[in-house]
C-alpha cells in the first residue's frame, strides 16, 4: 500500500493539500451497522481547530465534516466511507514570497527531493491542515472501539515563556483505557510498534514513550516488572510499569503513552536559509500561525491511535481457531 | 499483511521459536545482482550472540545462517532468498516449571490472551531468540544500502550498578549516514514513524527519540529550526536539531536515533505473581539469562533500520515521472 | 488492505454508491509531474456513460470529473489525487418496491449475508455505477504509460437476437501494445494474475482467456509454443499464442485478453425471486436499465487493465540492483 | 507486499528454486488451536508428485513436508508456520546446455528481462516444482475451511492423442462446496476476482470460467438468472448458472470453476529458437519431463483456492459491528 494509507483490515487513505479545494479521507473495512451522523465529527473536530486562544493561528475554518458515502439511513452500510473537509480561509498571497524558499524545520526541502517541485502555498500537503481529515477518520474509530468501553484522554503541556514573534513546544500524555488484552500481532505489528509509527506520522511529534519509558531503562528489572494478580477473577497487573503493552499485546491495562512535540517551526523572527537555486535568503514569514500547535495536536494523537486500536480489534477476531469455528456455525451470527 | 511481515517491495518475514527446531526468514523484493553469501553474515550475527561477558546469557548459539534459495553463483536472483538459523543449544527442561505461570515483564500473559496457548519453552516466539533472524534479514538490507555509501553506527550504553540476581536497561544510540535525500512517503510512511514501528517491535524498547528529541519540546522555534546552507552546491542543513528526518522524509543529514531499553524481565530473584488459573505463585526463574539485553540488541536496532531504509530506498525510484520514462527509454537499463 | 484498494505503489481506492452525493477514488503513489486536468477525462467517460443508443439504459449523467487534490499549475504533484463524480440522475422511488426484495443475478443477496443490510436505492456499491470511478482512476493510469507508448485497444461484440423485455452479453477482446518486457512479479502477482483478477472484479465478467487461451488447451505443445526470434536485435516472439506474457511476466509482445459477459440481470420481464424473509414473489423491475453493458464495459476493462500495468511498471524498477545504483548515483535524477 | 506472498490476514509466501537445496512456504495468521502434524500433507502431496503414470515425468521427489515452527504439542500456536520440502532428485546436468537458450514456451526470456539474470537449472522459481510448496500451504488452509463442512472436488480431464515427443493440455473443473454465503470483499478482491488471480498465478493456466462462464455470455438474461428460492427456512439460488458467486461475494452454493491448461512447453521434439546473444539455435530438450500436467495440477489449483477461501473467511468476521460487540463481549470468546 502507499503511504497515504493506513491499517489492514479498516484502513484510512488521506488527501488534500492545504490550499487545494478540500481535504478528505476514504475509510474501508468498518463494519455495518454503526450508527454516523455529521454531528458525530463536531466535537473532536472542534477541539483540533484554530481557537481564538493567544497561541494558535487566526486561519479560520469551520472544518465541516460532510459523509459522501457509505451511510445509509444513519447506519454505516460496510462499504468505503468517503469524508470531505472543504477549504475555506485559504490565503494564499501570504505564501507569495515562499514558492522557491526553504524554509526552516519545514518540509519544502524534502518535498522537493522527493518530487521534483511542490505545492508551497499553505506547505501543500505537509501543512498541519491534514490532520483535520486524520481527526475525522479517529472520530470513526472510535465509534468502533466506544461499545467495548474503549476511552480516550489526553493531556498536553506547553512549554511557557515566549518571546515575541517565536514558538514553542510541550508535550502530550495519553491514556486509553479498557483495551481488551491480546491486540497487536507479533512480531512487526506489535502494538507498541504501530502506535509509534502512528504518532510519530503527525508533523512535530519528534519522541515517544510508553508506560515508564525512559525511566524504565534506569530502573532495576525487579523494580520494573509488573506482578500479576487476581482480581475478582480477572488476571491484571498490580502496576503499569509496561504501559499497558507487553510483548507487543495490550494487557488490558491502561495504555500510557508520552509525545513530546518540537516547537512549531513557522515563526515570524527572520531567519536565514537558501532559495532551491542554492542561494542565501533571509526569510520573514508572514501569515497566521500557530505559536504553539500543542494543544491543537491532541485529538490528533487520539484518533491515530484510534486507528490503530480499531485495526487490531477486528485483526484479533480470527486468532483462534475456535472463534472461527462458533463465527460460522451461527454463535453469534444474526 | 499479517503480524510477521514489514515492508512494501523489500519484505521480511520471520518465523521461529525459540526451542523449535530453527527460526529464519524469508526476504522477497531483494534486487537482482548483490552479491551475497553465508559468510557476509557473520559479523552482524556474532555482535548479536550471547557471549562470554559477564552480562549476557550462558546460552550457546553459534547462528550460522544457512541460505537456502535466491542465491545463485553468488548473486542475488531477484526470487526469494530464505535464510535459515538451526538452533542448537535449547535447555527446555529449565523451563518446565514455567509452562502455567506468567512472568513478570514477558509476553506470557498476553499470547495466552491471544491465541488461547502458547509454546513456553524459552518464551516461545516471545523470546529474543527470534532478532537472530532480524539481523539476518539486516545483513541484506545493509547490502542494498551499501554501493551508496550508507553506513551504521551504534553506540549502547548500559546502566550500571547490579545487584546480583536483577537485571539492568539503558540506551543505543544510532547513527545512520549518507541516506540519500527524500526518501518517505508522507504521510503515513514517513521515515520516522517507519523507523519508529521497526524499532519498537524490537522487545524491551520502550521509548524512542529523533535528532534533538525531548530537548526539541523544551527548545524555541528560533532554536530548534535547522537553516538551510548550500555546500559546495549542495543544499544540507547547517545543524541537525531534526535527526536527519524534516517531514518525514530524509533530508540526506545523518540520521539519528536514541532507543531507551528496559531491563531484561528475567531474573532470579523471587518474584510474586500468579499462574494461569489465577492462583498466586512464587517464581524463581532458572536458566541461563542476560542480566543486560542492551549490547545484544544494538545490531538488532541497526538491522531493523536497515530493513525499513531499503524498502524506502526501492519505492522512491518511482516518485518522478521524468525518471520512470528515463528508466523505460533505456537511460539507466542494461 | 481492504477491499475497495487495488495495487502497491500506485494504488487506487474508490468509494461511492449509486444513489448517495457521488462517487470517486483516491489514487496514491502517483509519479510527480503527469501533466492532468479535468478535461483529461472526458474521452474514456463518455464511452463508459449510457448513450442514446437502444441497448443502454435511459439514466442521464454528465459523468463529470473533478480534481480536488494532488495537482497543481497542471501537474500531479506526487501526493493523494482524489477524483470526485457527482450523481445527478438518481431516481430512487423506481427502487421502493426492491428494498426487501432480492433480484436474481444482482448482489442483493450476497450483501445482506455478508452486512445485515444495504443500500438497495440503484443497487447501491453493487451497481455498475461504480466503475464510473474505476475509468477515472484508468485515466491517470494511462498516463503513467503513455509516454513508453503503451497503447489500449478493445472490441466489445454483442450476442444478438433481443426479445423485448429481456437482456444479452456478449465479449470484449482487448488488445495491449508496446507494454516492456518484464513487468509482473512471480509467482502470486504473475501479471495474468493480476490482470485476471482485476477484470473479474467488473460486475458481470464470467469469463477470461489469455492469448490462444481455451484453444491452447486443445492444441499440441509443438504447436502451441513460440519461437523466439531475434528482429532488428530485440528478442521477441515469432508467434503470440501466449498473448504476451509468459511465466507471469510480459514478452513486450501484445497482450491479447478475452473477457465474457454475461446478459445484464435486470430485465423487465416477471422474474420469481423471494424476499428478504424468505417469502415468495414475483418481481417486475421497473426503471432504466441496460439490455446489454457489453459496449459500455470495454473502457472498464481497459481501465483496470491500464491500474495493473502502472503499478508494475513502477514496481518493476528496482528489480536489478545495477539500477538501483545508477538511479542514486544521479545518473537519471534530475 | 511483494509478488511471494498472497493473502491480507492468512498470508502464505513462498520460495525456492527447483534446483536449490530446498523449498518452503511460510504460513501466517493462521488461527492457534487446529491440529496438524507432518503425516497431514501425504495425500495432497502425492497428488502432485510425478508418478509412474505414462505421461508424467521421471523426476522422483518424495516431497516431505517438514514443519519448522508454528505448532507444539500437535496444534497450531497462531505463530508463523514454515514449511520445507528438501529436494532430493535435481539433474542439473541435464540442463547444461540450456544456461543460455531460450526455451519456447518457457519464462527464460521474461526472467533475464526482469532480473538479468537467472538460475536456469531446472528453470530455477519458475519450474512447475514450486507448486510443490503451494500444495503444502493449502493442507493447511484446508484445515481453517474443513470444521465448517467446505469440501474440495477436481476433475482433470486430459487432451488426448499424444504424438510421440509432443505435449498435451487440457482442462480441471473444480467444485467447492459449503463456502458460507458473503466471502469476498467489493469491489477488488470479489471472491471470483481473487480466485481468479490465484489461479491464473500457477504456471500453464491459460483461461478461466465461473459457473455457466463463457455459455452466460451467449444466453439471454431470463435464463441465465438464478431465481432464489426458500429451502427449508434457508435462501439459497434454485439453479447455479452463476456458479456460486454474486456480485463478488459466495452465495452458498457451490462455487464451479473450469480451468484450462496449456500444452507443457518441454517437448522433445526440435524446436527453432534463439539464445540470450539472439544467435539462432535449435534446441533438444533433454532430461524428464511431463507430457502433460493436468492431472498434477489439479491439486494445485484446490490448495490455491483453499488459500483465498481461507483468508476471506478470517476476513469476513468483522463484516458486521453486532458481530464484533458481541465477540468482545465475550460470548464466543473461551
Amino acid at each position: 500500500m502507499s503511504g497515504s494509507t493506513i491499517g489492514k483490515i479498516f484502513t484510512v487513505t488521506t488527501w488534500g493539500e492545504s490550499h487545494g479545494a478540500a481535504i478528505g479521507a476514504v475509510l474501508d473495512g468498518v463494519p455495518a451497522g454503526i450508527k454516523l451522523c455529521e454531528d458525530d465529527f463536531l466535537t473532536d473536530m472542534s477541539r483540533r481547530r484554530p481557537s481564538t486562544d493567544k497561541v494558535s493561528t487566526k486561519r479560520k475554518e469551520s472544518d465541516t465534516v460532510k459523509i459522501m458515502s457509505g451511510v445509509y439511513n444513519g447506519l454505516t452500510l460496510g462499504t468505503p466511507i468517503s469524508l470531505i473537509i472543504f477549504n475555506e480561509d485559504q490565503h494564499s498571497p501570504s505564501y507569495d514570497n515562499l514558492e522557491h524558499t526553504y524554509r526552516p524545520g519545514h518540509a519544502d526541502f524534502t518535498y522537493d527531493m522527493k518530487y521534483g517541485f511542490r505545492d508551497h502555498r499553505g506547505g501543500g500537503r505537509s501543512s498541519g491542515r491534514e490532520t483535520a481529515a486524520r481527526v475525522a477518520a479517529g472520530v470513526v474509530a472510535k465509534k468502533i472501539l466506544e461499545p467495548l468501553g474503549v476511552t480516550f484522554e489526553s493531556e498536553p503541556v506547553l512549554k511557557e515563556d515566549i518571546p515575541a514573534g517565536d514558538s514553542v513546544g510541550g508535550t502530550v500524555s495519553l491514556r486509553i483505557k479498557n483495551v481488551p488484552a491480546g491486540l497487536g500481532e507479533p512480531v512487526f505489528d506489535k502494538l507498541d510498534g504501530l502506535l509509534s509509527r502512528a504518532i510519530m506520522s503527525v508533523g512535530a511529534v519528534k519522541a515517544i514513550e510508553f508506560g515508564d519509558g525512559i525511566k524504565a531503562s534506569k530502573t532495576l528489572g525487579s523494580k520494573n516488572n509488573d506482578e500479576f494478580i487476581n482480581k475478582n477473577g480477572k488476571i491484571v497487573t498490580k502496576t503499569n510499569h509496561c504501559g499497558g503493552v507487553l510483548g507487543g499485546m495490550s494487557t488490558g491495562g491502561d495504555i500510557v503513552i508520552k509525545a513530546y512535540i518540537k516547537p512549531t517551526p513557522s515563526i515570524s523572527l527572520p531567519q536565514k536559509t537558501v532559495n532551491d537555486k542554492g542561494e542565501p535568503v533571509t526569510l520573514e514569514i508572514k501569515g497566521r500561525h500557530d505559536i504553539s500547535i500543542v494543544k491543537r495536536v491532541a485529538p490528533v494523537l487520539e484518533a491515530m491511535c484510534a486507528i490503530v486500536l480499531a485495526d487490531e480489534l477486528l485483526a484479533n477476531m480470527s486468532s483462534k481457531m475456535s472463534n472461527v469455528v462458533s463465527f460460522y456455525k451461527g454463535e453469534i451470527d444474526e
